[in-house]
């Protein structure tokens, strides 16, 4: 059950100017499932890209960094059901493949299709499924569907992702809209399994992938399911240069910044959607740490708190077993920390002081705070000026059933 | 269900000489429980140890720790039910009166009582009780108490893990006796959550925490059930010189050879006997990584796939969801990894070849292997000649259940 998260209203989902998305059910998988879509881009769009840092990286993933090198894109297809990933140089000539019949049906290059695949490790991709679904999903695209791509890419989701943000430039309304999927193997190293924002804005694309890795750092980036890294993580913005202000060729322009900020705001929406619907998931929790000589050691201790099984098993619980939390934070990996410094607050409940339990802590007031569906969990390392927050989900025996059963 | 384990036969425990063993139901946590070990060790017994990696180790820890350096060490006082960690500074006061009150006893100074404590994390360590129950427990030490102290140093185990061997050393039978305990926060980076190994062999001091170390790199250093690293990790090897052999002075001796090999088996036999009893595991799982170019990236890359909750779920679903398997070697950063010549077998099973599905592979033999309960997963990096073995456990519902109950 997903944690306060609901369906998107379609009519919410707002088209963006140059986009047409198009959805099929080409049977990759299993028949009657949305599974394959196209989306079109009209000619100028920029479009930057974060991948997964995994080193072993899907076929898609392999044969968009080549083509995000140096073409101007027009199209991505996307399938679930299929990962592509673990399957050699077979794989690759198939993801290829599917560039070359998309390409060919919109009379561009192949190299100007981007490939994104989702679904199971290892199996052989049933190109010829994709191919034989071109012809219904080019059809199908509209400049509506964002709906219906959010449900075509879903895995193991259960609701389908996306979001819409509205905001001015130059007296110009500027239309960002994007979705996401992903619930299981979710600790991007990079980007989530699979996120899409397309705007209208006016953007250089020399500066496209910044965009990208920024909001992917804010968002995507501190999320996590399970602490498995997917192969197939991968994280696109697309501009299509259409909402008629005058181009941002600088990050640091005024412009530049309330559009990043309205970027960065949807991928944070889209990756705590991710984490909400993580398989099993039964809370929302936000892990931050204060207090640290830099943001990477804030990292280390947050994410070993979100990828405990013990402190996940614990909020499931609702058991306010809390010395689980400085468990990890112990073996985080930070060199010299000294334990007699560490604070910790669960909400508004003073739980740990000077390494210690706290002498007015009262643990029934703990047990309050995590029996509600959001929690914060603050921890102070005490030796500098550095934070960060990481959001995670709690460990059910929801999540064993799903992986256990994920393929059947 | 513990996977090919069975208790101990309490007669095939052999005594140690120089060592008596004591224990009793203190009440620590809960009533009718053993819960208080003591170990009496006759005056020249050498004593070394390793314990826990983790910055926020437990207040026994830090007075072992002390207690080492300059102490012939004529006890061990060992409590379950409470951790003693995550107590600051009262909690360090609490350990040490606890050894006062034995040395008190015994007629020895403080510094000469090796404290251990296993159980919950953050409470209040109840030392009176740990005193009310000395008296109790030094009447009770006998030669032949070895079951006893397995039980009585056990938390969420099932069943109580101690074996012994016998080597002989000029013509005399050398004897050793270990016990461990361990069941969940196992990630050992140093020892298990309780390990104890004696032995009457002859052997200078100076050479203890050695044998201490290699025996736990070759033991307990290589397991894991959960990733999480206690803060209570302690293995610790006694030498009583009571065998009569000439005293082993350097580590390269013929006699020292045989001690350190029958230690090692020992060890490794007590840290196989803590995965086999992961708290919920229905299978025994060895993970081999061969072909690395040094053995700490094949650590990286076996502790990648043991830790998994994805490849754990599969395993314990009995799927050949193996892509999981690939994915862990990609994420477990090693920087410059070619995706392309890894090979995978399960069991005699060729599943991958150069970075892609085998073209032999066919699912339903790797589910044979899968449906063991001891399965060997091998992984080749092919770039070298390092390897290592890790051994784990599969991830069931029954583990989120321990855990979300564990303190209930």
């Amino acid at each position: 059950m997903p944690v306060d998260l609901q369906a998107p209203n379609p009519q919410d989902l707002l088209p963006v100017a140059g986009v047409r998305i198009g959805t099929t059910m080409a049977g990759i998988r299993k028949p009657g499932r949305r599974d394959l879509s196209v989306w079109l881009l009209d000619e100028g769009a920029a479009v930057g890209g974060v991948f997964t840092q995994n080193r072993y990286c899907a076929a898609p993933v392999q044969v968009c960094r080549e083509h995000l090198q140096d073409s101007s894109i027009r199209a991505l297809l996307i399938n679930t059901g299929n990962a592509n990933a673990g399957t050699g140089a077979d794989g690759l000539a198939r993801a290829r493949r599917s560039c070359t019949a998309l390409a060919a049906k919109l009379n561009v290059a192949p190299q100007q299709v981007l490939p994104f695949s989702t679904g199971v490790i290892m199996e052989t991709l049933p190109v010829e499924r994709i191919e034989a679904g071109l012809d219904a999903a080019v059809s199908a695209a509209a400049p509506t569907q964002w709906f219906e791509a959010a449900q075509a890419i879903m895995t193991t989701d259960t609701l389908p992702k996306a979001a819409s943000r509205q905001l001015q430039i130059e007296g110009r309304t500027v239309t960002l809209t994007g979705i996401a999927k992903g619930a299981g193997m979710i600790r991007p190293n990079m980007a989530t399994m699979l996120g899409f924002i397309a705007t209208d804005a006016c953007v250089a694309p020399a500066l496209m992938n910044a965009l990208a890795r920024e909001a992917a750092d804010a968002s995507f980036n501190r999320i996590t399911v399970d602490g498995d890294t997917s192969t197939n993580d991968s994280f696109v913005v697309i501009a299509t240069q259409r909402a008629g202000h005058t181009p941002i060729t600088a990050l640091d322009s005024a412009a530049a910044q309330a559009l990043r900020a309205a970027l960065n705001e949807l991928a944070v929406q889209l990756a705590q959607a991710i984490v909400r619907d993580g398989e099993g998931a039964t809370k929302f929790i936000r892990v931050q740490v204060d207090g640290g000589r830099d943001e990477a050691e804030c990292r280390l201790a947050a994410y070993a708190i979100a990828h405990s099984p013990l402190v996940k098993t614990a909020f499931f619980a609702s058991d306010p077993n809390l010395g689980r939390i400085l468990a990890a934070v112990g073996y985080a990996g930070i060199a010299d920390l000294d334990q007699n410094r560490i604070e910790m607050h669960l909400g508004e409940v003073h739980v740990v002081t000077a390494g210690g339990r706290h002498p007015e802590y009262v643990e029934a007031e703990a047990a309050e705070v995590m029996a509600g569906s959001d929690v914060l969990v603050r921890v102070n390392l005490n030796r500098g000026v550095a934070s960060t927050t990481v959001w995670t989900c709690d460990f059910s025996e929801e999540y064993v059933r799903i992986n256990a059963d994920y393929r059947s």
